[in-house]
């Protein structure tokens, strides 16, 4: 391994900008970004499409044994700093050690996405960094292998997103573009796109959610946008009982997923 | 409406009584809790289970119209503070102007529990109360009537459980008691104990979930108790594709109690 640089105080220049890129308006300045965890940062080095910067790592606090191994396995240069400045970079209550900076990668429509027959999940106008990790990790439970995030009304890089993804962030195909953009490149790939709202008729489990299929989420708020809500080729719903607002857009969107799954066994 | 009281300052006494109360050892010490939020304290009287005893109030911080309609409804003395000490008291970002002080209610199995053929849930040793809380939420969606909480690693009464469960803790026929005691009350009524394990060979999909039915999970950190383990009717698995630790457990909870009542539709 290389000789790590050692930087003692939060005062210095390369920390202010590691823990800087917590914020979206450095992230956009820089074109970098901030990735923390062991698990995170293993996958985002085995999804072979980040680059990396800087590993600033902190042995005081390290949870596992294979953190050395990871951090020799990445081409970056290495920072070591004690606990408690570890302490004030991290994003986390309890810190395993690790955090990374990496290039911005690009996940635009640009380069052609996999929709080579698998499942794809499309979510619109996501507001909660939450609740797009909660869906990307039980998106890759469910075999999914694209998601596409449309119109979101968050940073796809926000630090929270990629803590509640546990990684998958990475491993996924995850795109991000406009939904007008979206839809024609899902039908000339065949699939069909199934919106889930409230207002449909028909119930998921009645739907046939076999094959190529996009199912369509709105936002938590606002729900489906006008385009998806007239030009999605089915729309169907998720009962609930009892009182209303039973379901979060991550549980609506878990329980859906799983339904494709089952159908396709 | 009765003529509320006013008080203006933070360090006064019933101020600081009722702010412990998002601390559990206050709320063991005076047997009384701490609810805030206008659907909560809405659902808590609802469920005419909840004994009330103050309501906090700060007009100038509610974001409907119907908090004063609600309050006179509420049997409970009424205490009327200015904005910035509301923001003291409340657990909330974005606080909505109410919080409830109310006894704490009997959620054992001295009284019997609600089992008269609907699909019941069990869910040992929960460590989260963010979990707990989107479970309760869930099952309420789910058309699950009674949620057992067996030998739990947390609170009921957490300020967390309640906002995360949009007050159906209260709703629900919620009873905490210990996984022996409940086995057999369980078995008399004629249910079936279904535990929920990776280490299950039969997929879930393929499992008989109707009628009536008890879902078994384990906890967050250490899954199945021993006894749940080796004395449960049936064992099913979630499959899960891709890497690990795709599904957290209340995620794995709403897809279970989604099948269960696709099964009984």
């Amino acid at each position: 391994m290389k000789k790590p640089l050692e930087i003692t105080s939060f005062s210095n220049e390369k920390l202010k900008y590691i823990s800087g890129l917590k914020e979206k308006k450095n992230r956009e300045r820089s074109n970098t970004f901030f990735i923390e965890g062991y698990r995170e940062i293993q996958r985002a080095k085995a999804s072979e499409k980040i680059e990396f910067e800087y590993i600033l790592t902190c042995p005081a606090c390290y949870l596992g044994e294979n953190e050395e191994e990871l951090i020799s396995s990445i081409d970056a240069k290495t920072i070591l700093v004690p606990k408690q400045v570890f302490e004030k970079i991290s994003y986390r209550d309890r810190p395993d050690g690790l955090i990374a900076t990496a290039n911005l990668p690009d996940f635009s429509l640009s380069k052609n996405p996999n929709l080579s027959g698998a499942p794809v999940l499309v979510i619109e106008g996501v507001e909660k960094p939450g609740n797009l990790g909660t869906i990307l990790r039980t998106a890759e439970g469910a075999g999914f292998e694209t998601v596409f995030v449309a119109d979101p009304r968050l940073d796809l890089f926000n630090p929270n997103v990629i803590r509640s993804s546990t990684g998958t962030l990475f491993t996924l195909d995850v795109r991000q573009g406009e939904i007008s953009e979206l839809y024609p490149l899902l039908k000339k790939a065949g699939y069909r796109t199934i919106a889930v709202t409230p207002e449909a008729k028909s119930l998921y489990w009645d739907g046939n959610l076999k094959g190529k299929v996009a199912l369509v989420f709105g936002s938590e708020q606002y729900g489906l946008s006008e385009y998806a809500r007239t030009k999605s080729d089915e729309y169907i719903s998720l009962p609930m009982k009892g009182v209303a607002d039973s379901l979060n857009l991550a549980m609506s969107a878990g329980i859906l997923m799983y339904e494709v799954l089952r159908q396709n066994r």
